[in-house]
């Protein structure tokens, strides 16, 4: 079986919750149910993996570490891009080089997805330009300020538009979930919510 | 203003979102609401950290790799004690070391706490006897085998006794909240609910 790689990128001062949420989801999704089945990866869909600009240790916020598994430039090729928020984003909207490998990143994957203010970053790249969009609720002003063209949804817990962004720090696990279903099925998200014991509340729209 | 020490404890093989749930709410968590607070630790009523029985890189669940803050013994003293669960805990149940250090961490401790298949460890460590509990809907049948005296209950994401033990991964982030509420108050713990918009289902019982 090809899995789909998803590539989850960290930095400095991403929230916790942002890309752990998507890493539990797209981690421990089997197309085979039951608790068994996540003994191994036999039957995972989902390549899982974090990226950072060099493999020097993370430090998220709340002072949490985590050691990145690749080096920009090392990473497998990306299908699945995931783009957390967190405070840290602040100062790489004013870092090109992100922005940049962002804009590539995104150009060879086949899906591009956002949790919490990780969707500033894909406006700043120029990925949300005419799309409908979300963010958390104290960034989306800044959402709209950084591309007028955004159509932001401010009722929505996950968008899907071309790309899927989702509302703040918790809803990047209903964003992981949308993605699930979408490239697996609606039986496999499920079963695999159950397994987490999360109580799925949204269909994305 | 004296804060909480949250010590998480992490292993290989721990489960990503049964540690990340909760280091996420309680390092979030702030006396003074809106999203200005928690750019500083000023109302910050928690001081979080993890630890594990080496400062070595430990390897969770889907490869996620977390440097520990802390060595057990060269930790601050833990008040609010946090036990996470996955299938790493099933060679931890034979690893006297670590049953002892629970034990000795959770005398110390003012509340004691697990998520998902941890309470298999508080169980081992003999801190659940004659309590209500419960664990991963997969670790129901073990944990009332490891201490029959145990009142396990099955339909409840969270249970307060004198520990609280929560279900499945994701309720962590329940139980959390469950301990923010009895410290801080409810009205700090829908906040910063809102803050990581995560819809708060549940009160303990």
């Amino acid at each position: 079986m090809k899995r789909h790689a998803v590539g989850i990128l960290i930095f400095d001062e991403v929230e916790v919750l942002d890309f752990a949420g998507p890493f539990e989801v797209f981690s421990r999704t089997r197309l085979v149910p039951g608790a068994d089945s996540r003994r191994n990866d036999d039957s995972a869909p989902f390549d899982v993996f974090t990226v950072a600009r060099t493999r020097d240790v993370v430090k998220a916020i709340g002072g949490l570490r985590v050691v990145p598994d690749y080096a920009w430039g090392h990473a497998p090729l990306i299908d699945i891009l995931v783009i957390p928020g967190g405070f840290g984003t602040r100062a790489l909207l004013k870092d090109s080089p992100t922005i940049e490998w962002i804009r590539e990143a995104a150009a060879s994957a086949s899906q591009v997805t956002s949790v919490c203010t990780g969707a500033l970053l894909l406006a700043k790249a120029g990925l949300l330009t005419g799309r409908r969009a979300t963010t958390h609720w104290a960034g989306l002003d800044l959402l709209a300020a950084l591309d007028p063209t955004i159509q932001i949804e401010r009722g929505l817990r996950v968008v899907s538009d071309v790309v899927v962004t989702s509302a703040g720090v918790s809803a990047g696990i209903d964003m992981a979930f949308t993605i699930v279903e979408n490239l697996c099925g609606r039986a496999v998200a499920d079963e695999t919510a159950r397994y987490i014991e999360y109580p799925r509340a949204v269909t994305a729209v």
